[in-house]
């Protein structure tokens, strides 16, 4: 028998209306012969609200108990969805991560899972039960974990690598991943297909839709993923193996991200192995490093080194490189700036087609918008320029790329 | 070295400033040299809220999915207060009924304390530790229970007596037991001391500021109790074996119930066990009787048998009735009376004194409320009113058995 394991994110459960209308797409597909696993996320706002609580109200606490007050949240849900489910005759049962249990390291707050115990959900399956799992948490020896940002989403992936389960969707509030932001480019549109690189690549570029880390694991379990809406009734995107026409298919979406600063270090000593003096207690601060640019040539004396953090960690980074007490380390050779913004532009197409860098400079040349750092993988080109002129950047390649919708209408939109 | 339990209820946690000033009452306690085990009530409104969640949108639910969603409430107030504890320096963890565990039976939504695992704790406190338990909740064979309504009390109680800690400090938004709701009579006072049958009698009449099931295991396990404010530092009132000067003081508090309704079997055949057939469908639904009376002398063919439950559970108990089939039983010798209050005097003094009764109607006579029903234990009255004398009775009582505070002032109101 088929098993999909459905994940509703927190606007499709938002209120009991939400809920509810979440367990008849639970019913469609048990009514279509399937059997269903569901993972849930917290209702909309509250995490924010218990991050709210805790984090902001309490700077100085151990992580351990952060866990305790944000793992509530799924909690609530999955208790709820169960109950929706009761109530129109389906047979289901909540499970927590200490329950199951899912257990992960003893990170708090950004825990990986190691291991899921299947039996108590295959015994639910085997007796028409649709086990309801409260997503983002799990367990280290007897204490709850949180798994970080798109822990639902990874608790979703990793129960279907776990079951073998034949699929994952990702229930959301919007059709589809998008070819951009579409708050930003009216024109965006749905993307149908869409290769699990690049979707690795839009989640870590900015994409809000799907975790990156999720992705990560449906790559290597190969697991068969769409994302889709909880609100409207049509088909969503496919995350696929490889595109067939890749030829007529340069660039797949646009995406940005707004929350990072960029750190700059000047005139380093070209010594081997000044990056890894640099970033080892960055890592061990769990500063999570994203871009990292150097240009230099070798027999260079000394270097100019860049690197990309999220806002809320620049001190943080700041304090990890001044304690590391480097001689030529000096407030005059640190510069940083929080008004930029990334800029990606993403598609398997351009494995095979040269240009697409070239369009990019070329479009933000005209539009007048400086670039400060450039950095490529095979399917990426990200740019970091000015903030003011993000929205501007991206739809202008948005057109640029020929991915505007026609006749500017865009009816894939499911955002309220 | 003195352990004491301190119990914060709901107010006392109803928002971060107030967590903090929790907090501060915990470390007043340790400055003292004493060891704190802290338990905690959801804050105020969550409880509510998520039993609207739950109950009230999802009325065919298993009741196991209910306590999920319940159960978060207050391991979110208990990682909180862990957190605030840690701000201000001292060493903290937050306990989960899960965790600890506290075993309770498979009754969901009204669990029973069955056993508490205490070791964690004793390692906490040895470890100079403040653990901060999560009250209302505990564990059936990896379930989440709850204890149903004072559940955080029982909680407190019952740890205290697991720990064999020397007092348990019940905090509330009240300066103490007061000898009638100040809401009603502004001329309510504190009392200083209570003995645990009034204590008992009161919780078990209307007074909401500590449940009956705590002061029930209260009184079994001999344990040392005070309820006092955490908005107001002052001495609150302490739970006593016995009154010194039970001479001087004839009756204690004034309390009222207006949840109930009343419901009246008339002219059924008096057999043997009849009181029994009809009662057990109750109990098994769960139903919570409270006054039973019954008037008639032996040989009569057919009584009256009047009882209370609460006014939610009417329906159910009228369906119980319906199910039993009896040949006797139809509409028309059933009544049901849901506009009544049942007012309480209760004292220990009673116990050597006659007149009480007496007074009690001579006062409602004078204001001209009827009464329906009397029933009486060793240290209280009990009478059903129609509900519109309520407050007057109250009052009326208050004042002619010398209750009310010295020139009207009420210096003792804790409320906001």
């Amino acid at each position: 028998m088929t098993v999909i394991v459905q994940k509703f994110g927190g606007t499709s459960v938002a209120d009991i209306a939400r809920i509810k209308a979440a367990a008849l797409l639970v019913k469609k597909e048990l009514d279509r012969g399937n059997q269903v696993v569901v993972v849930v996320s917290a209702m909309a706002g509250t995490t924010d609200k218990l991050a709210n609580y805790s984090l902001s109200a309490f700077a100085y606490g151990k992580k351990r108990e952060f866990d305790v007050v944000l793992a509530a949240g799924e909690q609530i849900t999955s208790g709820l969805l169960a109950l929706a489910l009761q109530e129109i005759g389906i047979n289901s049962q909540s499970w927590l991560g200490w329950q199951l249990p899912i257990i992960t390291d003893s990170n708090f707050n950004n825990s990986k899972i190691k291991n899921i115990n299947t039996k108590p959900l295959k015994d639910c399956l085997d007796a028409n039960i649709v086990p309801v799992i409260a997503g983002f948490q799990g367990v280290y020896q007897n204490e709850i974990t949180t798994l970080g940002r798109g822990g639902s989403d990874t608790t979703a992936v990793a129960i279907t690598a776990a079951l073998k389960a034949d699929r994952c969707d990702i229930y959301t509030d919007v059709v589809g991943v998008m070819t951009a932001d579409p708050r930003i480019v009216v024109k965006a549109r749905k993307i149908d297909e869409v290769t699990y690189e690049e979707m690795l690549e839009m989640a870590s570029n900015g994409a809000k839709v799907l975790h990156s880390r999720a992705v990560e694991i449906a790559i290597k379990y190969n697991i068969k993923l769409q994302i889709l809406s909880s609100f409207i009734d049509e088909p969503g995107t496919q995350l696929i193996t490889e595109r067939k026409n890749m030829e007529e298919h340069l660039v797949t979406g646009i995406t940005y991200a707004a929350d990072e600063s960029k750190i700059l270090l000047r005139n380093i000593p070209n010594l081997p192995g000044h990056a890894s003096v640099i970033f080892a207690p960055l890592k061990h601060a769990n500063v999570n490093i994203d871009m990292i640019v150097q240009n230099a040539k070798s027999g260079d004396k000394a270097v100019d080194l860049t690197f990309t953090v999220p806002k809320a960690q620049v001190e943080t980074s700041l304090n990890c490189l001044r304690n590391l007490k480097l001689p030529w380390f000096s407030d005059d050779n640190i510069f940083v700036d929080n008004d930029i913004a990334k800029i990606s532009v993403i598609g398997v197409g351009m494995k095979t087609h040269s240009g697409v860098a070239q369009k990019m400079f070329q479009v933000l040349a005209e539009k007048g918008i400086n670039i400060d750092v450039v950095s490529t993988s095979e399917i990426k080109i990200s740019v970091l320029i000015d903030a003011q002129y993000m929205e501007l950047a991206v739809r202008s390649l948005h057109t640029a790329y020929g991915l505007d919708s026609i006749d500017g209408e865009n009816t894939t939109l499911g955002n309220k």
